[in-house]
């Protein structure tokens, strides 16, 4: 829901607010050559991932991003190809709070006489952290508006200890005193944009903490919100694989079956859904014109387009075509799945060489546009208990696809 | 390399150590049922993986894993079935101190008579840790043993900070003055089972960190040791999606292509290699007769076994056979590849649907096995430059199954 249709109990955002997310850090941590931020799974940057969580956000009126010089060329190039529109780009400086600082002032009358709107609150946040959600975006703001500075917050996973100088032990914090300090943080911009013009040069060397720099410097104490543990920060390789996994899972929950007008086609496809639902995937059946753009409105980036004998390659052609003119793989992978009902055993070997030829031209153009086509031949020559188990066999294996979306395996025809 | 034969410079370890798992928790962190310690993927709960990670180690007697008596059986079967030999089961107290309490106890003289060798130094770990390495539990080892006490630490990853009663900010830690406490620990066991002799109602209910009970009760302040962040704790699903991703990652740099006897299998081997190896996997070629245990000393989980034409099923199935026995495939599953190639592309139909039936019936008896039975077809009767382009197809392919390694695709047979 927008900010136009607040739910009811739920604070509407009536003041301009926008964004600055920190991408300027040189990913050492992480143990890879490229920046965190820029490292991509399912074919797109992390960093594109975290923009995207802001700009679904229809009461946030600008992203700025702020990124080192090196890395200039490739964020434009991020949002062109992912095709972000919220997005302004400042150049960062050395540390992270004078990345922020540029940030901040990029809502102030430029030489060059382009002004963003100064918000009313600013809402900062890593660019690793790609997982916030509108609902604790819109408690960050509302704390913010309301007390001066807002901070998300988390238990503490380990024991925080205090080390002597020769690497010893020497106390222990008691764990339920403190809190792990995340992002977002939400502050009034006059507040925070104070709090940088008076802080010192040690502050910008050496600190790490906005909350602390309101705190000190303008007397605002933050608000502190318990966040999700999917606000985490993706920091090292292992983080990078649970971000990708988190990504995987959301797209595989549900999925479109696209029947044909036959019967056979319709009547497969209430079975699919059947079978697919039992695996605890939601599945919604349409039935319409091929190519028809009634499937880019079910929510889901998973496709099982249903085809009798050899009606269907064109059908599935137009479907490609409709998924690359909507921009709807843009973002996520779009799954396609032909599965080929063959109701003629006889000519089942010629038909599935011929299919297995059309079926991989076609993968390898859909493939260019992020759309991920595989093919699954179903027989229909068979005793009840056998096509029960190639139902089985059918959801198996589009799960197993929609789960893994592996581009090295489009264009395959597979057998339930 | 196991304690009698220490590298150059590297101290052995030549006095009893044990370990000392608590697996007691209850998992409500991880927003899923199950405690996370027993979550599985790749078909095995992460706590046998870190029972995996402890029981390679030759220098480690004992492991003692702690549960709460409703995991009991559950955990039985786990050792049965990853046939862990080094394993004590006892059941946990209802606090992680009295847990780790009782699994200390298991080295003392028992009412049964039964009693486990006192070791000298005892490590304790949390059962979600599983990526803990033989170096590191070295180093932890070594310096209980010199110090009395030892224990991981970690930069802290986000800024502490203290709360007011009312959640607002009160003040943020120096991050450079703190760590956080992670696993391994090593303790001389005299001065750990001391501290827990001693130590009072209000550490057993709500105390989480036994190098405070050794400092507190017996004045061993322990020695600090920054490990690699493979530490880090499995707490939330996203944990758990990292886990695996490790874990698949791990098993796919490396593979072993097995070539029947005659020259064009071997000539395709090295070929394959080449190109794999150009996608950084490391393949070892080897070429013996069918089902030799020739492969097992490979070191990995991925085999790829070349046949010509149709001689290739029977061999298949030898070598099948040979995991099936050796007990290769019961930690990690096996990928197992048969790249068929056919010189002859008149009959290439008929053969390949006589090819996906057998290799389907096969793959569904390998499976219970976990062994991954995966077909590549792929035909000689190409021009040159089609060639190359179906040697990518094959590693590319390959890279795919062996990746995911996703049994809802086993029995396939795709196409090159
Ligand atoms: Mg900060
Ligand atoms: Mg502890």
């Amino acid at each position: 829901a927008a900010s136009g249709d607040p739910l009811p109990g739920r604070r509407s955002v009536d003041f301009p607010v926008a964004a600055v997310l920190p991408a300027g850090g040189c990913g050492e941590r992480a143990g890879i050559a490229t920046p965190k931020q820029f490292c991509a799974f399912l074919n797109r940057p992390l960093l594109s991932y975290t923009i995207e969580a802001f700009e679904r956000v229809a009461w946030i009126e600008h992203i700025v991003v702020v990124v080192a010089k090196e890395n200039l060329h490739q964020m434009m190039d991020i949002i062109q190809q992912f095709s972000h529109k919220k997005v302004t780009v400042v150049l960062g400086g050395s540390t992270r709070h004078r990345s922020i600082f540029k940030g901040l002032e990029a809502f102030r009358e430029q030489s060059d006489g382009v002004t963003l709107r100064k918000p009313e609150v600013v809402i900062i946040h890593d660019a690793v952290r790609p997982f916030v959600d509108e609902d604790f975006l819109l408690k960050i703001t509302v704390a913010a508006k309301d007390q001066g500075a807002s901070g998300a917050v988390r238990p503490l996973v380990s024991t925080v200890i205090a080390t002597t100088s020769e690497g010893y032990l020497d106390h222990s914090l008691e764990r339920a005193r403190y809190r792990a300090s995340e992002m977002p943080q939400g502050f009034l911009y006059d507040i925070i944009y104070r709090a940088y013009q008076q802080c010192c040069e040690t502050d910008f060397e050496f600190g790490t903490e906005c909350l602390h720099l309101a705190s000190h410097y303008c007397g605002t104490k933050a608000k502190l919100i318990e966040g999700p543990p999917t606000l985490w920060k993706v920091t090292y390789k292992q983080d990078l694989f649970a971000a990708e996994g988190i990504i995987k899972d959301m797209l595989s929950h549900n999925g479109c079956v696209v029947a044909g007008g036959c019967a056979p086609s319709v009547q497969l496809a209430c079975e699919l859904q059947k079978t697919l639902e039992a695996r605890s995937m939601q599945v919604d059946v349409i039935s319409g014109p091929p190519g028809s753009r009634a499937v880019l409105v079910s929510g889901t980036w998973n496709f099982i387009h249903i085809a009798v004998d050899s009606s269907c390659l064109d059908d599935m052609a137009k479907l490609v075509k409709t998924f690359q003119d909507s921009k709807h793989a843009v973002l996520y992978p779009v799954v396609l799945i032909l599965v080929h009902l063959n109701l003629q055993p006889q000519c089942s070997v010629t038909e599935r060489m011929r299919a297995l030829g059309a079926i991989r031209s076609l993968a390898t153009e859909a493939k260019h546009g992020n759309i991920l086509l595989y093919g699954i031949l179903l027989s229909r020559d068979k005793a009840l208990e056998q096509w029960d188990e190639s139902m089985e066999n059918v959801a198996q294996i589009i799960a197993a696809l929609v789960k893994d979306r592996n581009p090295g395996l489009v264009g395959q025809l597979l057998v339930a």
